[in-house]
C-alpha cells in the first residue's frame, strides 16, 4: 500500500489489473514513446464492405475469446448497439471479453447476464449506471472495472494501453464503404467525438447503421480508411433516449440560486474578459449559468473565444449571436446542437483526444478559462467524487471532469449543499475522481468556498465584495442540516479502480458490504 | 540483381538505401503490424506555442545531425518555406539531414548548395524538378533519392518506414496554438491534404504562417494536438506561384483532339453510368475531358458520385450543378476550388493517406471508376514513366499516378503521340513509375490503344464502333514521325529509386553519363 497524491491507500498490485502506478499530481506523469496505431491492411479495390448482420460481422472480424471490443455512448440511454452486439457474440459462444465502451447507461442492464455467463470478464468505461453499477459494486465481475475520464480513455487508446481488437460503432448516417456522420437520420446524435477515437485506433471497425445513404456520406466524421464492415439494421437506438429537441432551461429555484452565485464568482474572478473560453454541462444550474453569463456578455460587451464540451442549444445561441468565435464539440446534448454542427464550420467536431487527452501536443482543455462542473461529493481538500453514490455504489461517470478541471484557469463546482438529505461537502469523499488541487471554487446554494491554493482568487473575490466561506464552514452548515453522514461499510475486495487522466490510479472502489 | 514484376533489373542491396524488396504485382505486398504514431507529450496547460523565428523553432525542436525533416508542396512553385527553413538550419551548423517533402519544385534550386555543404545528404520526395533533378541525375547527392507516389509517401509515413523528426509546415491561416487551414489569407492554397499526414505523424510539428488569426482558427485542417510551435513570418510564399485564380480551359487543338478521343473511350467503356466516380488532372487535355464529359452527363442525364484528386474549378462546377454528389480534395489546383472547400461540406478535405494509401481499410482510389492520367513515356507493355525526361534526367513527379491507376476501373493515359520531336510510345520507358498492368487505355491524338489484359474493354469499344490500335501500331506511327529515339547512356551509379506505392522498388534511376 502506498498513500497516493490525494492521500488514498493504493496497493502496488491489484489482481486482474496488474502493477499499479499511484497518482502523484496533475501533471507529474511524462509519457514515453509514441502513439499506437491501427492494423495495417491491404484491401483490394472495389471491395464490398456491406454485410448482412451483426453476427456475420463478428465472424468476419475473427473475434476470439480474450479480445477487447469497444462501443460509444453517443446514443446515451437510447442505445441498442451494445446489447445487440453482445447478444450476437454470446450466441456465437465467444467468452472472456474485455469491453471498453466510452460509457455505459441504465439501458445496458442486460450486460449483467453476459457477465454471469462468462462472455464479459472485464469492463473499462467512463461511467457505469444502475443496475450494472450496483451489480459490480456487489462483486459480480471477476476483475475490477477500470474507470477513466474521457481524456483518459483517449490517452489509453492512443498510447496503446488499451488495444481495441474490434470496435462496434453505431452511426446515424453511413454509406456502404464506411463514411459516416451523426447529423442526419432517425437516430441523429450530432458529434461522434468519442467514437472517432475508436475508429482511428481499433484494429478492426464495424459500423452499424439504420440509415444507409448513397456514397459518399459527407462530411465524414468516421471515414472509409478506418472501417472494415458496414451492417444495416432496423434501429440503432430509440431516438427519444438519444437526444432531446433542445435541453430546457431550469426553473428550479435552488439551481437558479447556485447559478446566480456562480456568475457572481465568474465576474469577480478576473477571467471574465474579452476572448475568454468556457465549458459547462447540461445540468440545470450549469445551463442557467450560460443564460446569465450571456446577459453579462451583452451588458459588458464582452465576446468569448470558444465554447467547449457537450454542446447545447444555449452554446449554439452564443455562437450564432457572435458572442463566441467557435464551438468545439465532442458530444451534442440536443438536436439544436446536432443540426448546427452539420452546417456551421465554426461549430467544429473534435474527437475525445483533441478534447481532453493530456498526452498530445495540446488538447482543448489546456485552453479553458472558465469551467462549470457538477459533483456528487466534495471533501474539505476539494477532492471531488462523481462516480459513486454516498451509499458506496458505482452509479455515475467520470466524464470529462478530471480533464477539464486540470486544464481550466477557473474550475467551479456547482452543487447544492444538501442532496436527498445527504450533505454534499464531507470530510472525505467516498471515491476521489478529481483531485482537489485542480478545483478552484465551490459554489452552493448556501455560499461560495475558494480553494486556499488560489489566494489570487480569494483576493479578487474580496475586492469585488463577494462573500466567501471556508470549505469547512460550508461543511459545518451542511452537517447542521443533515447530521453527520453514516460511515459506509466496505469489504476488502476491490471491484474497481479510478484512473487519473494520466493513467495513474487516484482511487480504488471496494465491494459494498 | 533480380528481375522485378515489370522486368527491371533490381539489386538486392543498394548502398545508402539498404535491402531492396523488388516490385512484384500491384497488390502482392500484404503489410504486417500496426501504424506508427507521433511522440507522446505532456504540455502544461496555457503554454505559449508562438515563437519569434524559424531559427528559434529549429533550436527548440532540438533538431540534430542525421534527423529527418519534412515539408509540403501545397505552395507549389511559390513556396518560400523550404528555402527559409534550410537556410536557418544551415546557419545553425546542423548537417547530414534527410529531407522528406511531399514534392519539390524548380523554386527549390537553392537546395543544391545545402547538398554541397553537407546539410542535406538524403532526399525522399514525390517529385524533383530542375535544376535539382538535373544535379541529382549528375550524382551530386551522396545517397540515392527515394521517389514515392502520394499514396506511397502516406503509406511510408503511416507505417513508420519514414519517421519524421520535425515537420516544418507553411500554412495560409493559423492561430497561436496551432489550428490551421488553407482557405484564407494572402497565401491561400485550399486543401492541406499532403501536410495533414506530416502533422499527424511527425514527432514534432512547426507551423509557419504569414496570417496569424485569432484563436480558434476553424475549421482546423491541422490542429493544436499535433503542433508544437507556431512561427509568424512576413511571407510563406509568392501567391502568384501558389495557385491561379481558375485553371483555364485549353484551346490547343492537339489537346482537344485527345480529349475528344478520351470521351469517346469513356462513353464506350461501360463505366459511364449513374453514380460513376472520376479523377483527372489539371493539364490541358484532362481539363478538356471534364468539360466534354459534363456535356455528355447533361445530355444523357447521368449523375456521378464523386470527383477526386487535385480539384479544379471544372470539378467544382460539377458539384455545384448537382452533377456530382461530392468532391474529395487533397490539393486544390485553383482558387475557385480553395474557396469551395472552405464553405461546402460536400467538398471534403482529405489527407494523402485517405486519398491513396493502399495499406489502410480502403482509400479513395479504391473506389475510382474513371481516371485520366498523363505520361512522359508509355512502353509497349503499357508501363508509364512520369519522372524522367527522355534524356534520362529526373525532372517530374510520381504524384498520384501509381495510386489512382491501381484503383481505377478505367485508367486512361492521355498523351500526344509525339512531344518535342520525341515519340511518347516507346519499346521500354526510361524509368518505370506505373506498372502497365494497371493502365487500361492509351489515348493519343493519333488513336487509341487498349491493354490486351482488358479484353472486356476491347469488346466494348468494338461494340461501340470505336476504332482502336495495338500499342505497337501506335509506337510504329510515332517512330515514323520521329525516327527511333537514341539510346541514353547511363553510368552504373544509382542516383535514385522509384518505389511502388506498396514500398517495393519498381525501378532504379542511374547517373546520366
Amino acid at each position: 500500500m502506498t498513500k497516493n497524491g490525494v492521500g488514498r491507500e493504493i496497493p502496488s498490485y491489484i489482481e486482474g489489473i496488474g502493477q499499479i502506478k499511484p497518482y502523484e499530481s496533475p501533471f507529474s506523469v511524462i509519457p514515453e514513446g509514441n502513439k499506437a496505431g491501427a492494423k495495417l491492411k491491404r484491401p483490394l479495390p472495389h471491395k464490398n464492405k456491406l454485410i448482412d448482420s451483426i453476427e456475420e460481422a463478428v465472424i468476419k472480424t475473427g473475434l476470439k475469446d480474450g479480445m477487447t471490443i469497444s462501443f460509444h455512448h453517443h446514443f446515451r440511454n437510447g442505445d441498442y448497439i451494445v446489447n445487440m452486439v453482445m447478444d450476437a457474440i454470446a450466441k456465437l459462444g465467444i467468452k472472456d471479453l474485455r469491453i471498453a465502451p466510452s460509457s455505459l447507461g441504465t439501458c445496458h442492464g442486460p450486460l449483467i447476464d453476459h457477465i454471469k455467463n462468462g462472455v464479459i470478464t472485464r469492463i473499462e468505461s467512463s461511467g457505469i449506471r444502475e443496475p450494472l453499477g450496483t451489480a459490480i459494486s456487489e462483486g459480480i465481475l471477476p476483475n475490477p472495472v477500470v474507470l477513466r475520464s474521457h481524456g483518459g480513455r483517449a490517452r489509453a487508446i492512443e498510447s496503446g494501453e488499451v488495444k481495441i481488437d474490434v470496435a462496434f460503432l453505431g452511426v446515424p448516417a453511413c454509406d456502404d464503404y464506411g463514411n459516416a456522420n451523426g447529423f442526419s437520420g432517425r437516430s441523429a446524435c450530432g458529434s461522434l467525438g468519442y467514437a472517432m477515437v475508436d475508429a482511428k485506433y481499433a484494429d478492426q471497425v464495424v459500423l452499424i447503421t439504420d440509415n444507409l445513404v448513397s456514397y459518399p456520406c459527407l462530411p465524414a466524421s468516421i471515414n472509409q480508411t478506418q472501417v472494415d464492415y458496414v451492417v444495416k439494421v432496423d434501429e440503432v437506438g430509440d431516438p427519444k433516449g438519444i437526444v432531446s429537441g433542445a435541453v430546457r432551461n431550469t426553473n428550479n429555484p435552488k439551481d437558479l440560486l447556485i447559478a446566480e452565485n456562480a456568475v457572481k464568482a465568474i465576474v469577480a474572478s478576473g477571467y471574465f474578459k474579452e476572448g475568454f473560453s468556457y465549458q459547462t454541462g447540461a445540468a440545470g444550474s450549469s445551463l442557467a449559468v450560460t443564460g446569465f453569463l450571456r446577459e453579462k456578455m451583452i451588458e459588458q460587451n464582452i465576446k468569448g473565444s470558444f465554447g467547449l464540451g457537450g454542446i447545447t442549444s444555449q452554446l449554439v445561441q452564443l455562437l450564432d449571436e457572435g458572442l463566441m468565435e467557435g464551438l468545439f464539440d465532442t458530444q451534442c446534448f440536443d438536436l439544436v446542437a446536432a443540426e448546427s454542427l452539420g452546417k456551421n464550420p465554426k461549430h467544429f467536431e473534435v474527437d475525445a483526444g483533441f478534447y481532453a487527452n493530456g498526452h498530445n501536443s495540446g488538447c482543448l482543455v489546456n485552453n479553458l478559462d472558465i469551467l462549470m462542473l457538477g459533483a456528487l461529493e466534495i471533501d474539505t481538500d476539494f477532492n471531488v467524487n462523481v462516480i459513486s453514490k454516498s451509499d458506496g455504489y458505482i452509479s455515475q461517470a467520470v466524464g470529462g471532469h478530471q480533464d477539464t478541471a486540470a486544464g481550466a484557469k477557473l474550475a467551479v463546482i456547482l452543487a447544492p449543499l444538501v442532496r436527498s438529505r445527504n450533505p454534499i461537502i464531507v470530510d472525505k469523499v467516498t471515491t476521489v475522481c478529481t483531485p482537489g488541487e485542480t478545483i478552484d471554487v465551490v459554489v452552493t446554494d448556501y455560499g461560495i468556498a475558494v480553494n486556499p491554493l488560489r489566494q489570487d482568487l480569494i483576493d479578487n473575490f474580496k475586492t469585488a465584495g463577494l462573500k466567501t466561506y471556508t470549505i469547512n464552514e460550508l461543511k459545518d452548515i451542511a452537517e447542521k442540516l443533515t447530521g453527520k453522514p453514516d460511515k459506509i461499510e466496505f469489504d476488502e475486495k476491490i471491484v474497481g479502480i479510478v484512473q487519473y487522466r494520466d493513467g495513474s490510479v487516484i482511487d480504488v472502489i471496494r465491494k459494498v458490504k
